[in-house]
């Protein structure tokens, strides 16, 4: 796979373009803060000196894990399929957000009923899988122009902490966390079981195709694939929590520049998360105690994306509007 | 004045039922975190176990303040006449955020042209005229279900500051911030102002009105009454930034249960804010280090909450969905 397309998305002129169009406006300079950075970050993106919206999809990636069979989960690994039922019926979590803020969720089976197999015990996907799965992810880059990556898969929790773990070094007590509601001895098992993952697996950093092979699930890898996909179109995506970020690992080993398209919406209840993020070294928008993945804390950013280009776009300047400056 | 009327939200048989149907919704139990919170506190404000929105309103309170008089701001007295053209022309950035959320923006000029007296050098409005403004607040919580508290007055971080030096003890050096832009010498020169002011009025914190009368505005006195008269309604106030936390604790102190019915947007940039909510006890939502005012963090707010109904209504249930609970 070859990522050569991916650039970074520095530009001091159209920087210093966008930052004296902000500050033209009817505010102190600097004063509506992150929501300044997040306009000044799409224009980067897009390249242009006035970014846009458009289309907004939120891709909600489902997919099973062999792992469950090592009572990884606080629910049966059946709850997948039921939830993408639910997806279509219009009745979760991530379907009423995408409604109240005019996101088209795409619901893409990656894996459902047909599960990785037990990374406890042999390597989850083949290099091969997991390859056709990142493209598949690329693929959906083109549903709209604001993605957002959501997902579902009971037991992503255990690979994406298994992934953590393979890229930084922490230790499994260190990333396994409560997920869907374990109890202590819940998170201690599984521990244990990400524990057993890595000293059979032994994943190299340095072959990010491997890792992911050996420990992820589909859904992480066609979230890997989203974020190479946007990059290479320049096109943001906005993860949601503990899984996507995972991915997040995956596409920076593979195209360190692919990150500059990624903005990092929430700060999960989920304890490995705050550690993941330092080890992006990334700066999420806000922390609502959430955890329950689908891309529901995606929707809340792009809704703050969303209302940043507004400020920056319709907003009064000083000299249009009569006001004086400082 | 007497508010006799405004009792405490607490209601021990709704908030079980409420919580009972937040862990019926197909999500692990707990797992959206603050958006539950929201849903909960909604409830228990309007006294329903099916909490709604209906109308949501921003009410921009408008004033000038003699205390510019002391060179305590970056932008000169008029910019509050002529921030308010552009809000009546839509041009300001909450005219922007209104739009984007459905809330209706209504400018409410409780003294523009017609500034308090200097309060560094006499008190800043009689009790008569205090309690006509507050009385002037009460009366707008009529104007729809869910009521955002926003400002604009030149000079008005003075007058909070100095509020919150009055009923906290906290010196002025640790109240004053940049406001709109000071450099460090301004805002030791401000800090000064505050100084003389609380050493000319010797404000007495038992003596709310007294306080506000001495210290305030009419803006921060307007919104202590859109507390007030919102607790009497048992409608919910969603506070923006410093400014309008600030009425919160002349609230407090008139009326302890009215902050029942309050929500805390944001956490301000501007520096005495984390301690006027440390001093509040309250805990805001997001932290975006913005610091324009307006009703700017109200609005966002707004919507988180509206997001959080919409949950709460909206989700199908583990029964309904045919979904494996735990």
């Amino acid at each position: 796979m070859n990522f050569d397309g991916i650039v970074p998305t520095a530009d001091p002129a159209l920087e210093a373009w966008i930052r004296r169009r902000l500050d033209s406006l009817t505010k102190p300079p600097g004063s509506l803060g992150r929501m300044e950075s997040l306009a000044l970050r799409l224009g980067l993106i897009q390249g242009t000196a006035i970014p846009s919206i458009g289309r907004k999809a939120m891709l909600i990636f489902c997919a099973d894990h062999g792992v469950v069979e090592e009572g990884v989960s606080a629910y049966p690994g059946e709850v997948t399929r039921q939830m993408v039922a639910n997806f279509q019926a219009g009745g979760a979590a991530i379907n009423v957000l995408c409604r109240h803020y005019g996101i088209e969720p795409v619901v893409v089976d990656m894996g459902v009923g047909r599960p990785t197999r037990n990374s406890a015990r042999e390597s989850a996907m083949t290099r091969d899988e997991a390859e056709r799965a990142i493209e598949a992810g690329m693929a959906r880059a083109d549903t709209a122009e604001i993605l957002g990556a959501g997902e579902m898969g009971i037991g992503n929790t255990t690979a994406a902490a298994a992934l953590l773990s393979a890229f930084s070094g922490l230790a499994p007590d260190e990333t396994a966390g409560r997920g869907t509601g374990l109890d202590a001895e819940g998170v201690a098992r599984k521990a244990g079981v990400i524990r057993r993952m890595l000293a059979l697996h032994r994943p190299d950093p340095a072959d990010a195709i491997g890792v992911l092979a050996s420990l992820g699930g589909y859904e992480i890898a066609a979230i890997t694939g989203l974020i190479l996909g946007a990059a290479l179109r320049r096109r943001v995506v906005v993860l949601d929590g503990f899984i996507s970020c995972s991915a997040a690992l995956v596409a920076r080993a593979l195209a360190p520049a692919s990150l500059d398209y990624v903005i990092y919406s929430h700060r999960s209840a989920e304890q490995g998360h705050r550690r993941m993020l330092e080890f992006l070294n990334a700066q999420t928008l806000f922390d609502l105690d959430m955890r329950l993945g689908e891309g529901t804390g995606a929707a809340l950013a792009i809704n703050l994306l969303e209302a940043a280009v507004k400020l920056y776009r319709e907003m009064a300047t000083f000299e249009s509007a009569g006001v004086s400056a400082i």
